[in-house]
């Protein structure tokens, strides 16, 4: 049998050795023991130029391997007994996954708990998010917070706009009918380092300031209905959460009358985790994360937007003229291929699964495009199902690599008819000097030597 | 503000009792403190007797609570810096759901390692189940394979059968094109109990070996493809397992030629885990658990149906004539109202929110009805969209409960005509000695008291 991926000499230049030597230390070190990151990223070395022989590696017939099944696997496996149920009532991924986890980037932020850790885009399948990998975003730090003593209040911004304020418990709002949906959340600023010319490294830290969760909750609507507002005047509501940052953002109320906008406390099947907001937290589908707040303990109806601290001068875009776009809060139309992406090394030339996730704040996602020359030529991708509209959506599409240096793109499209522009789009009418709302075409750069880099094409 | 829930005398029976003293201590303790799934099972106290003022406990005013926003949350998280972000690179649930957990019946089995344990269907919301809760089942214990050293052969029962057979590592499995399902696994023996009269105390005991995730791998048909099967002699695969229960099972070919038998890597965004057959698992829709074999060692392509000993002697039918059925393997549509059900206690009459979930290994769920009075009257409940097929459903219910004695069901109906049948139907078929292959309707008998018990309606 050829070689395979795990004993080559070409080892994957890891996300971590951006910021972490330690980190690299580790990857190289697993890296050389076989661990996923470097399985999934470096695929096999000896497939071949073309779809139908890629897997040319592993045609050995069977006897070349003695014919003894014992050596499929380690016999110590199949001699013996393993490890009892409910060792841990709460299991934990295999102990050849610890690389896959959140990474903080410590240059960003000054302190840890006004920080952000990024999602290992690289590594992830399908849609969902696991609880685990979530992306993080504090502005001053997370809580565990007791869900019995936990309230929510709604009341007014005047006494004429709620007829009757309420404060909720917990177990009062958990008895309501509930609801449960997919939904992606996205920091405003995912990708924002890309405005200017700084191409960061990987697709984690480029891209991984997204997740996908099924959420489950309570739509505000029926707490509002429950409290009496007055939708004529009581246009916007103010969402308030209970962590030191006391964040404050306004959603307007259309969002709220259609049913989307939900007091969740479900994710993933379990109750939401404390560092996203447990044990209750605003989903406002399709719109940035900073708007979802955590540990929400207030809702209060008004007759205008609010204009908080981070509303009015924070999650802003300076644009070229030099003024500033406020509440531009809606996440457009976006995608990423995450494999093959920065970090990544390719062995081989031959058959490769380009893979990636597209999303849009305005609906489902209804096409996916593929380049691998830069934008000059497209192929549409393959969209897994089901669907789902402001929730995340793997597109795959089938790849052979000449062994020359190759720009892979990903151009998606929302049922709006919406495109993702392009860089070159995206500055000619928003500049470089902003920070949030980044939604271009990403590019890779796949080397001759296999090492995908991110590039911007200007 | 009234009283809630978690300061109230009336405590929830946890599942726990059933097996466990320390459990049910512990659960007794967290109940006193808010625990949520007191919160969840025990609802609030002071809701009135109809839908429309069903939270009348939560219509206090505001400025009886003094109009301090502080009385709303611990003035400490407020005042204070939380934690950092990446404390831990992979996440963990707060510490007030630690009673959410996996329980294992120890009275079921013999050993640990070959044996059970229950997912919690009461405290689990939406249908993706958090993996870290995913049902375990173990022939001869669990194992961290690794996944450098774990290979897949493919081969013929005779040299005809498999063209070429091979030997694949998990990196060239892993870059071959990819897809993602959400579908449940239920172990065949779910609610295996009931048969007789044993009617186990809560639904995580009853209904708790089924779990649902997004699974992400390869068609198992692409990769018989790969090998050259000659599809027209072989009509059977054998799949087996590298734990030391050697698992095999038979899978007709059929249900691999429409391309849903999938060789899985990946589980709710990330790897597999390690009690679910990391690295690599097959994934069989709408069958039982069983033929999921785990740590995937070997195809095996054959002519006929092998009779392995985990379906010609276990896994089988008896029926009241005595003779056993064999590979019954498609898990029939099926239901169950997660709440309220056993073990939990409904503190007061009023509003209620039914929830539960249903399945059908044969497609999409279409309908379900829940009954109040033990199948007299049936409603419609609200199916969760989105439905997908083999995959579980999420449906609700408006109830308002007016304190007397009720018998809670619900009934499924799936895409080919199948309603699920009740406990006579089943039994008059099926006799009582059976093990496997339960899909009756479940009956929650909700006493006076508020208390809610599993009991089977002759």
């Amino acid at each position: 049998m050829a070689d395979h991926a795990s004993t080559s000499g070409r080892l994957i230049k890891a996300p971590e050795n951006f910021i972490s030597p330690e980190g690299a230390r580790t990857v190289f070190a697993q890296a050389k023991s076989g661990r996923r990151d470097f399985i999934r990223a470096a695929f096999a070395a000896a497939a071949a130029g073309t779809a139908t022989t890629a897997v040319r590696a592993q045609s050995n017939p069977v006897p070349s391997e003695g014919g003894d099944p014992n050596i499929l696997t380690n016999p110590a496996h199949t001699a013996g007994l393993g490890q009892p149920v409910v060792t841990d009532g709460y299991g934990k991924p295999s102990k050849y996954e610890a690389n896959v986890q959140r990474r903080q980037s410590p240059g960003l932020t000054q302190t840890a708990q006004a920080s952000v850790s990024f999602a290992p885009m690289q590594s992830l399948f399908g849609i969902v998010t696991p609880s685990g990998l979530h992306f993080e975003r504090h502005h001053q730090g997370w809580w565990d917070v007791d869900p019995s003593k936990h309230r929510l209040m709604v009341n007014g911004s005047d006494d004429k706009l709620v007829k009757t304020p309420k404060v909720f418990t917990m177990d009062e709002l958990m008895r309501l009918p509930s609801v449960s949906r997919f939904h992606f959340i996205e920091c405003g600023a995912n990708t924002g380092m890309e405005w200017g010319n700084v191409a960061v490294p990987t697709c984690q830290y480029s891209h991984g300031m997204i997740s996908c969760s099924e959420f489950t909750g309570v739509p505000l609507k029926m707490v509002l209905d429950m409290c009496g507002v007055d939708y004529k005047r009581g246009r916007y509501v103010l969402a308030e959460g209970a962590d030191g940052s006391s964040m404050t953002r306004t959603i307007p109320m259309e969002m709220v009358e259609n049913g989307e906008v939900l007091l969740a406390y479900g994710q993933n099947g379990e109750m939401l985790r404390p560092e996203n907001g447990y044990p209750l937290r605003l989903v406002v589908p399709g719109v940035q994360g900073v708007s979802w707040v955590k540990y929400l303990r207030r809702i209060e109806v008004g007759d205008q937007p609010y204009a908080a601290k981070d509303e009015a001068i924070h999650y802003i875009d300076l644009m070229p003229s030099g003024l500033h776009r406020q509440y531009t809060s809606i996440q457009e139309c976006k995608s990423v291929v995450t494999t093959p992406s920065g970090g990544q090394v390719l062995l081989d030339k031959g058959f490769y699964n380009i893979s990636g996730l597209a999303w849009s704040g305005r609906g489902k996602v209804t096409r996916v495009d593929v380049s691998v020359d830069g934008g000059a030529n497209w192929r549409t991708a393959r969209l897994q199902t089901p669907v789902l509209s402001k929730c995340l959506t793997r597109f795959n599409l089938n790849w052979v690599w000449d062994g020359k240096p190759a720009l892979i793109q990903s151009r998606a499209m929302d049922e709006t008819g919406y495109v993702q522009p392009t860089y070159r789009q995206a500055r000619a009418v928003r500049g470089t000097r902003s920070i949030y709302h980044n939604n271009s075409i990403q590019t890779w750069l796949v080397q001759d030597s296999g090492e995908v880099k991110n590039v911007q094409l200007s």
